[in-house]
């Protein structure tokens, strides 16, 4: 089943130990749907320049990944570049040029209204909240958000979060959004804020899945060489709704946990292939084998 | 069968957002053999002052813990005190007053010497080096080291580590020690020196099993409050090895991979324990039942 993914489609550059890309494709809503298009159908909610070079147009429609909700206007695609720590655990950011994306006002195409499944991209909470609103009846709605809207947005936040049923975040946004350090106490108040699961990515320490019956952990996938990690958080959401929608399952049904949980290896697996690569590479020549057989490492390096 | 554990038994401070205490029972050797305790007979090896209070000698006899290797001399037993930051990731050393350690001269009784597990706790390389040579024939000797010793005391540390079947430190110690920040560079960077096996903790990120033909990951158990993770590593180690010597088990055994790892999951839980209450006061109520318990809830919340 079809999942609507919104968000930014952009071009990066990156510098990290171990090379430098001047600009490449990036963006959120291009590593979500790229990684959930090794599992179901995605259809995009973005806009782009008329820089957007047909190559990277046809990369995207090479995955299957709908196009129709693809706004092109004049003038430049969202830029951001940045610049990786030599143990790449932290980045500095040297540019960010909104351009198109500063005027985005999300518009859904009739057919995605009545699509299953959702996911809201790291956007402004209300345009969030816009697209939430344009769909009919979805089974399942999970979002992203970040530091920027969590600090100055935060009422629009807990106007559009009450309607998600999971929130996917990394650890450090969770306790702001919270306020609570610990990671337990930080999901119980997201409960209280409307969605029943979060899921809180931890970069090279894995993921936790957190319901109200309890939590799964998972370790980060141990790369011998993190080539790039842009994206890689994007490409963990991608995998995860991508196999859920895969499944057809509901994130509220207790009976699923064990395909929910394997959504979660999934959303690791596609977060450990992204920074195999720079930028979106790696996804260019993965095959569905690849990801099992790294399913199946996650198996063997937990199993006890 | 017996582990015998050479290390510092102490006196600390410590300052955590939960409260101060000033002086209580600590030290590397004193987490270990208490908390291998719980599954084997420890016998330790350090030295403490005439401050040594007759209430933690009792202590340690209470869990069975063989203390003919506890010299007392004239003096201070080593105190050591610090202060947690308020999210408990970092510490600041305030005093270091290594009193009667300073003249370690680790002796072994002489019932100690044919037994068959040695755990050689973080003190200066060449005393491990002659602690090993008094043992007549280990089966499995393991160790711990520390940054001082890596930078300070590398030729003495590589000269008693090439002798180890396993090493057990901390994550920021193996990339040191090997030069590699990659975990998994680390690791093989480190079987060349000696060890069979390395165990590499990761603090509240858990645990890494490296082997020669593989690895094992474990995550660190979510605890709803750090109460002071102040000899939590070492607690670990006592788990692991404690484990291991109940099982009588062979870490160069690949047969025995299926016990090793649950060995690594009891480190975990001994690990989580020593968090939940200030120095090792939770070890004084703890139960071999409540230890299962959370074995099992280490496979729930792992297992996909």
């Amino acid at each position: 089943m079809s999942l609507v993914v919104v968000g930014s489609v952009a071009y990066d550059g990156v510098e990290t130990p171990h090379g430098t890309v001047e600009r490449m494709l990036g963006g959120a809503c291009t590593y979500v749907s790229l990684a959930a298009s090794f599992f179901t159908e995605a259809a995009v909610v973005a806009v782009v320049g008329d820089d957007f070079a047909p190559e990277d147009t046809r990369l995207l429609a090479s995955h299957g990944i709908d196009l129709a909700g693809l706004e092109r206007v004049p003038g430049q695609t969202f830029f951001w570049s940045g610049v990786y720590s030599p143990d790449m655990n932290d980045r500095t950011t040297l540019r960010t040029d909104l351009n198109v994306f500063a005027g985005f006002n999300p518009k859904l195409p009739e057919h995605y209204r009545s699509q299953p499944y959702l996911l809201l991209g790291n956007i402004q909470p209300s345009l969030q909240r816009s697209v939430r609103e344009q769909m009919t009846a979805p089974r399942l709605v999970g979002g992203d958000t970040m530091n920027y809207w969590i600090s100055d947005f935060k009422d629009e936040l807990l106007a559009a979060l009450k309607d998600w049923d999971f929130l996917l975040v990394n650890d450090s946004e969770a306790r702001q959004l919270s306020g609570q350090h610990n990671l337990r106490r930080a999901a119980q108040a997201i409960f209280d804020m409307g969605p029943h699961t979060v899921v809180i990515k931890r970069g090279e320490y894995g993921a936790v899945l957190f319901r109200p019956e309890g939590h799964f952990i998972v370790p980060g996938y141990l790369l011998e060489d993190v080539f790039d990690p842009t994206g890689a958080g994007d490409s963990f959401a991608g995998g995860f709704f991508g196999y859920m929608a895969s499944r057809g399952l509901d994130i509220k049904d207790d009976t699923a946990i064990p395909e929910i949980r394997r959504a979660v290896i999934y959303g690791s697996v596609m977060g450990s292939f992204c920074c195999e690569q720079f930028g979106v590479d790696r996804f260019r020549t993965l095959t569905r084998a690849e990801i099992d057989a790294r399913f199946n490492e996650f198996k063997e390096f937990t199993c006890f």
